[in-house]
């Protein structure tokens, strides 16, 4: 773990680490914020932020108006890049495939099975590093926005017990049956539907075990260029009332896909996770 | 004027806006918050953010986090580019000169004078383009940073009745006798140091006329890259006390040049701001 970057920030830190990752076989960066507890040395919660297509670790930390809520709060706010990324790395024909567009599962198709394994990356390899390195409890949240929210969504529905709260803002909710995901899935995971749908927060919901049902928040903007196309909130709802699934969703009247959204609401957002990380 | 992009934040809406200039002769582009009291036509004051070297319209705008603030407190902020830009428009050997670099004065000098005409652009056709296409009061406000933070404080100063609020994050406060300085005035007003002068922050408080002094609010990081070579706060501390010119300056540990250490005090601009223009 290197430390690239560092500024001060309300208190505590903002940090941009590199690594070379296992999982991935590519060097990685990070953004960490470490609020004011935890530069004092104090073990505090952490919270994941996942982003969405085209994103680097940068998007996030130079956006979202986090920092000042991560230090209200005392979490520690992790925001990793959205794919491997460099020369040697596979990638796509445009920006919803290959770098930028790791959609947050482990790839078992060629080219793609060498370096995208996005999900073992988030899910184990990253909080190990975490918890080494910073002083990080085992209190773990998850958020993200678009890709990053449907990532947020489906690793908590998919590794219960490993995240005590999660969120998202504007997630692709179905992505077995919208373009983005359909493009993503059949590269990555190939043509067998059943392994689409274990990334499916719609079908991860409808099969979720009653024990643990975190409850989910999830904004969403109605003015989104992609909520018709890509995003489709109506079948998150349909999928959680059917189950009893405990779930809010907001839309957000006049708000679109951008990070002047997610900075919008946010601060609800840290509130919702530090109620559930204590 | 043309909209070219627009989206709702905090309640308001995020614009930026496009323009022929007849000061600079080319299309400016400017970031405008409306917040909600404008959205439903209420005349609000309007608060004038001058950016640094290399930025555009888009840094504050998306970096700062200053949209809560001026919703909270109903204010308009307009963020202009930083010079003129385009094919035909002349340009330095670096990032400090030419464009991106327009250190808000009217150059006397060629290749310069067509275009760089940054205080008039600022200080009257910006005004009263903003006055004629938004509702907003005659109450204005001015800050910046860095190159913006010495705009915000020289065009203040300069033009007396014109601002009723004036505060600036890391200015160059003696643009006379650091190399930033020193470049862009040689190549925009020429040799003539008395030119210089008169758009001298340090110098222009020496100066300043005891009925017209807007108490000035200045943040600057102990740990700023630039603070021994370009910024020089000690310089302004020393010619305000003099002067019994009223003036705060915050030394801010451990804070560097970045907009992180903006955001983490930009309320308390807003707050001053808002009382002067309430």
């Amino acid at each position: 773990m290197q430390r690239i970057e560092q500024h001060a920030s309300f208190g505590g830190r903002q940090e941009v680490w590199q690594h070379a990752s296992s999982r991935t076989g590519t060097d990685m960066k990070l953004g960490v914020y470490l609020p004011p507890k935890a530069l004092a040395g104090e073990k505090c919660p952490v919270l994941y932020w996942l982003s969405g297509l085209t994103c680097t670790e940068q998007n996030f930390i130079t956006k979202a108006g986090a920092q000042q809520f991560a230090a209200g709060h005392n979490l520690i706010v992790v925001a990793p890049d959205t794919s491997p990324r460099g020369e040697g790395v596979p990638n796509g024909d445009a920006y919803d495939l290959g770098q930028g567009a790791g959609f947050y599962v482990n790839a078992t198709q060629q080219p793609w099975t060498k370096h995208f394994q996005m999900e073992s990356y988030i899910v184990d390899e990253l909080p190990a590093l975490i918890e080494a390195y910073f002083p990080a409890s085992p209190a773990r949240g998850i958020f993200g926005h678009s890709m990053g929210g449907h990532g947020a969504l489906t690793l908590a529905l998919r590794h219960p017990g490993r995240y005590r709260s999660v969120s998202a803002f504007a997630p692709i909710v179905a992505p077995s049956i919208v373009p983005w995901g359909q493009k993503a899935f059949k590269a990555y995971l190939g043509d067998d539907m059943a392994a689409w749908r274990a990334h499916d927060t719609v079908q991860l919901i409808a099969a979720s075990a009653p024990g643990h049902r975190l409850p989910l928040l999830v904004d969403q903007g109605d003015a989104d260029e992609f909520l018709a196309t890509q995003l489709k909130p109506e079948l998150l709802k349909a999928a959680c009332e059917q189950v009893g699934y405990p779930f809010t969703l907001r839309l957000q009247p006049g708000h679109d896909h951008s990070y002047y959204f997610i900075a919008s609401f946010i601060a609800d957002h840290f509130a919702h996770h530090a109620q559930a990380l204590g």
